[in-house]
């Protein structure tokens, strides 16, 4: 299974001359389609639309988007009960030239992949990562939000499938941990929770935004801030999250060990409470 | 006036899920096409190379390359001696996911389209810039290359077509000034020429290897390093390099007038003498 749809039609390709495919020009979300909807559907428009206002896209309203999401989903022939889907927001086609006068009338596509589900062992006992060599650059403009402008995660992630380790973990180039090539990271060290600034490079999660939210409703305050490569290394405890696995404890980075502990099955059981079955273990 | 060919074969249209598209996944050069030839081949070329070596893209060979260059050039219905050709090569479709685990078979794209000659007074008096507020993230791991990742040249370029301007310059985000969104820049101070390094962002311009190459042939050494806001500020001398217009003299940058001085006019003289035909006035 895999489909494409363009505004709303079964699509295969699009054309050269689309900013998305000439500049990056444009942003995009993967979400997790559970029971035949979307899940953190509020969370994924948000990011789209502020990314959208970051980039001066003139985004579809978050009814025609939904429209034709439910659309791809009854078209498809294949059971998409549960499913990836990913929606791709570009600026169009323009003349050639990086500059745009007026806000793009936006190309919109929408695919449907098949979901990996995990095993139960990764939720129980933890995930393996490796800190990738590659950097993320600092004082990005578009810090927080998932432009087509993704690089940085291909070099990233390409380390991590060399090394056979379910994620790859990245620093910015002044050396502070950011997050996961396709996940954010949260570190426990002596009972204090902390999660990476975004504001200078990598992504905001929407299951980062929903952990944050679970956990403070729940009255576990949670840090946001920057994180050496040694406070990285010292930490007690490592989860990771992202829209499709929800939380995973991560059981070690390369050579160091982490604990699967308290605070980690605390998150998972809140999350799992809060329309994250896959944290249930 | 304005086509696309795929591998040699004309095509209007790629594939979603092209790594292009999905994620800036590729490189592209912008060439000069003079008497039916591409200007700076062997740079174009070698920078096409090394960034799909950075990238672990597997480019065509250069004959192949170079036969499919000259195919669209003799397939087209107008006027090509003088026109701007750019060659896109991505990282080809994949399934999704950032990762590739091999050097991935490219995906080679060859489009044509008319070139701006620049009216004569622009090479005489200069032409006019502004300092973007659009800064470029530091550590960058492609910085050099002319990647499909260029979202920041779209949000800089985008705030210079607002103010009128010819070329928006743009400083890093520790405040060094480091190019144009479309060129490169020289600045000249007591007499000393010099350019910012582009080995933290930036592109490393064919023009500007050309312009250090004539330039150091002659006998005027450029200094590669850092320049900051108060040293630019206070230049001499400014002029812009890229590989449609040659070089270009910079009368202002916002409220700062600039000379149009000596070593910027030796340069010119030079490049014109050094296959730069538009640089000669």
């Amino acid at each position: 299974m895999s489909a494409w749809f363009r505004d709303g039609v079964a699509c295969e390709s699009i054309p050269i001359d689309d900013r998305g495919l000439q500049y990056g020009d444009g942003v995009f979300e993967t979400i997790a389609i559970r029971d035949g909807s979307p899940r953190l559907w509020r969370y994924h428009v948000d990011r789209l639309v502020e990314g959208c206002k970051c980039l001066r896209i003139t985004p579809p309203a978050e009814t025609v988007l939904r429209g034709w999401l439910e659309h791809a989903l009854r078209s498809s022939a294949a059971d998409v009960a549960d499913c990836v889907a990913k929606i791709i927001v570009t600026a169009g086609v323009s003349q050639r030239g990086y500059g745009r006068l007026s806000p793009s009338e936006a190309n919109t596509l929408v695919g449907l992949f098949p979901t990996m589900p995990l095993a139960a062992d990764a939720y129980k006992d933890g995930v393996e990562t490796i800190l990738c060599r590659t950097r993320l650059a600092c004082g990005s403009a578009t810090a927080g939000f998932k432009t087509l402008n993704r690089i940085e995660q291909v070099l990233a992630r390409s380390e991590c499938l060399a090394a056979g380790a379910f994620e790859g973990l990245t620093l910015d180039a002044e050396e502070r941990l950011i997050c996961g090539t396709m996940s954010n990271v949260f570190i426990v060290s002596n009972k204090v929770l902390m999660t990476p600034s975004v504001e200078r490079s990598g992504v905001a999660g929407v299951m980062r935004r929903h952990v944050i939210d679970c956990l403070e409703a729940a009255g576990i305050s949670v840090q946001i801030g920057d994180i050496t490569e040694q406070e990285f290394n010292a930490a007690d405890e490592v989860f990771l999250c992202n829209s499709q696995f929800g939380v995973l404890p991560v059981r070690s980075c390369g050579a160091h060990q982490f604990g699967v502990g308290e605070l980690t099955r605390r998150a998972m059981a809140l999350l799992a409470g809060n329309g994250i079955g896959e944290c249930a273990v």
